[in-house]
C-alpha cells in the first residue's frame, strides 16, 4: 500500500494539508508528540516546535526541501501501522512523563552531627516499600528509608563515625568500599567483626586517608542485600580542595540491576532524575556500579572526560562518549556543557534501556539550558 | 587401549606407514585437513605442508625428533574416538569453508551525492532476508539492503544530509552515535523529533564537528531494531588528515550479538571476511559494538596498539592482544603486521566463537602475506 | 519485639553482662565467630579479639560509647531471627574453614628439562576428578593432573619446547595466548596444525620474543575444554630482569567460571589460597581470565597499581581497587602492603562470590602480617 510521508523540514507548511488527509487519531498522536517535548521538564530546555526542529542549517543556506512524497511500502499493512502507532503511543507516554514523580528519593545528602570533632552519621537499615517507577512498588532493604541510602560526604583526615541500627530480619554489616581504613572497620562478618544481628546496633569509626568517589554497602548476604538497596555513596573530599577540578554541578549516578530492576539512583525511567546544567557549565558525574552487570553509559551530544577511577586520578584525562562501568567500579568524569538541549543519557546495553513499550530502566537525560 | 601416535614433525616420513595402519576414513580426513589449509583463501598466506609446518627452529638446530610413539590411553574407547573424529570433521569443514560465500555483504561504502556542497546520503530501511552464514537465513531490518548498513565516511566540517525512507512496519529514527551534532538532529523520538512513521521519510542535516569512528543506528524500539540490523559505521575523518596515523589497510569491525546470532559485520564464521595485509603493512581496525554483550576481541600472533576510544585519541597509545569492547563503544587500534601467517582473530568469550561443531560466530582472521 | 544490642566498642566491658542475658546458642555462635577469626590461617594475620577490634581511634580520644541499647524492631519475628542465626552459622562456617584443604592444587611451577639448551616442558592432558571445594568433586580435563595446568616460566629469547600427550577422548591443541610466536606454532587446528587426536602426542617449539603474563590453553572445542580446565599460566620474563618492577611476592590469579563453577586457580572459596605478605612488602598479582564472563576483582583495604595489560607495560601506571578482567585478558598489578590485616579480595559481581549460604566461588584474601 501507499502512504503519504512527511519530511520534517516542511511539516509546518504541510501540516494543514496533511491533517485533512489523515485519520484523526494519528493526527492527535503527532500533536501529542509536540505536547510531549513541550512538557514540564523538557520545556526547561526550550524544545522547539516540530517545524522549528528542522535543521537550522537548512534554513537559508540550502534550497527548499522537496514537499512530502509518497512512496510504496509493500509490506506495511494497516494492522502493522496500527501496531506501530500503538507502540509509538507508549513510547511517547514514557517520554512525556519524564521526569515522573514517584514516592521517595534516594541518595540524599546526610549532614553529620558533630560530636567532639567527630562527624557522626546515623543509619538505620529496615525493610520498606520502594517505588522504582510510577506504580511499580517493590520490597527494598534501605538505609534511612531511601534507595540508594543517604550520601555521606566527608573530607580526607576527618574522623568519621557511622552508627548503624539493624532493623532487618537478617544480620548485616557495612563495608566502606574504596576507603583504606583500618582492618577492624572493614565490615566483613567473621573476618573483621561479628555480624550485626537483627535488633543490634554497631559503630564504625575511622579516618579516611584517601579521597575519592567511594561507596558503602552491606557485606553480608550481599548478593541479596545490596541488590535490594543497602548501598550508598561515600564521597571523600581531598584535604586540599584545590586538588579538585572545578565543577559547577556534582552528580552521583549509582547504577543497580538487581531484584528491583535496572535503576539509576534507585529509580527507573521515567522516574529517574535528569541532570540539569547551564550552557557553559561543567558537570562532574560520579558513576558507581552496585549491580551485577556492566553498564556502558552513553551520553548523547557531548563527550565525557574521564578523570578518576575508584577515586584515584587517572594519570592523564581521556575522552569518551560511552563509559563501561563494571560492578564495584567508580569513574569520575567531567562534561563541558557546550551543546544546548535535552540529551539522552543511558546504558547502551539496549535491553537495559528500551523495550517495545518504550524507554525504561537505565535512562536519564543531561539537560543543557 | 593403546593407539599409535604421530608427532607432526615426522608426519611426512611416517605418512605411508601410518596410512597402512589406519582405517581409510581417518586417513582421508587428515589429507582433507591438508587440503583445507591449502584452500582458496588460506592459500593466500601460503600455508606450508604438514611436514614443513614442523617448527622451523627444530630443523637443523636440534636433533631429529623421535618417531611416533604409542602410549596407553586407558579411558579412550573406540566409540569416543569415532566421536572425536566426527567432531574434528565438523571443525575442519568450517575452517575449509572460510571465507565462505554468502548472500549479501554489509558495511559497504556509500558514496554521497553532492548537492550544492552538501554530502547527501540516501537510506531506506526495510525488512529483508539476510544470510548470516551459509544456509542460515533470517529476518533482518536493514538500511539499503545490507547488514550492517552502508558505511558513510565524511570529513569534520562537511555539511552532511542523510535522507531516510522508512519502509519498515514500525516507526524508526536514526541516532548518530558519537557525533556532537545539534540537539534537533540527535534522533531520539519524542525528545528531539517525532518518530518516523512507516511510509514516511525524514532528513537529518548537520556539520560533524568531531572526527572519529562513530556509528549510526535506530533509536526507536532499539533493542529490537538495532539487534535486527539497523546500524552502521559513520566515520568522520579529521579536517587535517595529517592528524591521522598512517595505515595501509583501514578495516571497520562491527560486532553484534542479537536475534541474528554472534556476528562480525553481519556475518558469522565461516562467512566472515578476513582482513588481509602484506608483511610490514599497518592495519587500522575500528571496533564498534552494536550488541548487548561485551566482546573481548583477541588477535593471535601480534599485538594491537590502541590509539582511540569513541573517536577520541587516547592520551598515549597502549598495547594489548585482547581488547574488551563494550556495547556502544568504539576502539581504534593499529596492528603492525610483522608476523606472516593466517592468524585467528575472535571474541574470547569462547561460547561466542566455538561450539562442539566447530568455530562459528565471532571469528575471523588476519592474514599477513 | 525488643532485643538487646551490642556496640562493638564496648563488647569487652559488656561481655559478662551480655552473656547472662542471652540464650546459650547465640552466645556459642558469637564465641564461634571469635574462634573463626582466630583460626589457622587467619591467626597468621594476628586477628585481635573482639574487644580489641574496636576502633583504635575511639579508645582514649573519644568518650565512652553508650552501653548496648535495646530498640524496637517491629517486623522481626522469632522465626526470622532463627533464620538469620542459621544463615550466619553457614556464613561463619565458610570463613572458619578458609583456607580449606582440598585435594589437588593447580598452577604449580613446572621446572623444565634442559635438552641441548632448550627448555622442555612435558604435558599430558587427561580427564580426572577435581575437587573445587571441600566435598565438591567434578570432572575436569587437566594438564598434568592439575587445574589450572602447571605454570611454565621462561625468559624472552629462550628456546622452548612443549610436548603434549593427548589422553583425552577428544582431539585437542595448545594455543600460547599472547606469545608472538611463528604461525606454525599457534595451535589452531586446521589453520596452523592438524588436531592432536586422542592417543597422539605433539610438540610445539618456539622462541618467545615478547615477555609478559601470558597463558596457554586448548584451542580445540575450547568452550568445553578450557571450561573444564585445559588452561594454565605461561609467564615470559623479560631478557633483562631489571626491566621488571620489584615485587616481594609474585602471585598468578587465574579466573574461571565454566562448568566447574566460579574459581580462582581452580578452587572456589573456602578452598582458595590466600595471598600472604609482610607489612611493607610489594605483591605483584597477575590476573588472567580464562572464563566466559567479566570478573571485576575488588581488593579491600589497599589499592592496586596497574602496570601491564596482556603483558605490555601500560604507558603510565594507574590506580584502582576494582579491576575489571575480561575473558582472555591479563592484567598485572602491584599492591604495596601498607595496611595490616586480612583483606577480602573477591569478584564484585556479588553472585560470583556470596550466596545466602555464605561466601563461595571467587573469594580469597590478601593477608598482610
Amino acid at each position: 500500500m501507499s502512504r503519504s510521508s512527511i519530511d520534517i523540514e516542511t511539516m509546518e507548511d504541510a501540516v494543514d494539508a496533511v491533517a485533512s488527509r489523515r485519520e484523526s487519531r494519528r493526527s492527535f498522536l503527532r500533536n501529542g508528540a509536540v505536547a510531549a517535548v513541550a512538557g514540564t521538564l523538557l520545556s526547561a530546555c526550550k524544545p522547539v516546535a516540530a517545524s522549528e526542529r528542522a535543521p537550522k542549517t537548512v534554513a537559508k543556506a540550502t534550497p527548499p526541501v522537496s514537499p512530502p512524497v509518497a512512496f510504496g511500502v509493500d509490506d506495511v499493512s494497516a494492522a502493522s501501522i496500527a501496531a506501530a502507532d500503538e507502540m509509538d503511543r507508549m513510547h511517547e507516554a514514557g517520554i512525556k512523563a519524564f521526569p515522573a514523580a514517584s514516592k521517595g528519593r534516594g541518595n540524599q545528602l546526610l549532614a553529620p552531627r558533630i560530636e567532639r570533632g567527630v562527624k557522626v552519621f546515623d543509619l538505620t537499615a529496615r525493610r520498606m516499600q520502594w517505588e522504582t517507577e510510577p506504580g511499580k512498588v517493590t520490597e527494598a532493604w534501605a538505609y534511612n528509608g531511601m534507595v540508594p541510602g543517604p550520601m555521606m560526604r566527608v573530607r580526607a583526615g576527618d574522623r568519621v563515625r557511622v552508627n548503624i541500627k539493624n532493623e532487618l530480619p537478617e544480620s548485616t554489616s557495612i563495608h566502606f568500599h574504596g576507603v583504606e581504613l583500618a582492618n577492624s572497620q572493614d565490615g566483613v562478618p567473621f573476618i573483621t567483626q561479628p555480624p550485626i544481628k537483627p535488633g543490634q546496633s554497631y559503630t564504625y569509626e575511622f579516618v579516611p586517608p584517601n579521597h575519592g568517589s567511594h561507596m558503602y554497602h552491606s557485606h553480608h548476604n550481599s548478593t541479596k542485600q545490596v541488590s535490594l538497596g543497602l548501598l550508598g555513596a561515600f564521597i571523600v573530599e581531598p584535604r586540599d580542595s584545590s586538588e579538585e577540578p572545578h565543577a559547577d554541578v556534582d552528580h552521583v549516578l549509582i547504577l543497580n540491576d538487581g531484584l528491583n530492576g535496572f535503576t539509576i539512583n534507585g529509580k527507573g525511567f521515567p522516574a529517574t532524575e535528569p541532570i540539569v546544567a547551564k550552557l557553559g557549565q561543567t558537570v562532574r558525574i560520579r558513576f558507581m556500579n552496585e549491580g551485577m552487570m556492566i553498564h556502558p553509559m552513553h551520553l548523547h551530544g557531548m563527550h565525557m572526560t574521564v578523570i578518576a577511577k575508584d577515586g584515584w586520578a587517572q594519570p592523564q584525562p581521556w575522552k569518551c562518549d560511552t563509559l563501561n562501568v563494571a560492578p564495584g567500579e567508580r569513574w569520575d568524569v567531567l562534561v563541558k556543557c557546550n551543546n544546548p538541549g535535552t540529551w539522552a543519557f543511558h546504558c547502551h546495553i539496549l535491553p537495559h534501556a528500551e523495550s517495545e513499550h518504550g524507554m525504561f530502566g537505565m535512562v536519564t537525560a543531561l539537560i543543557v539550558k
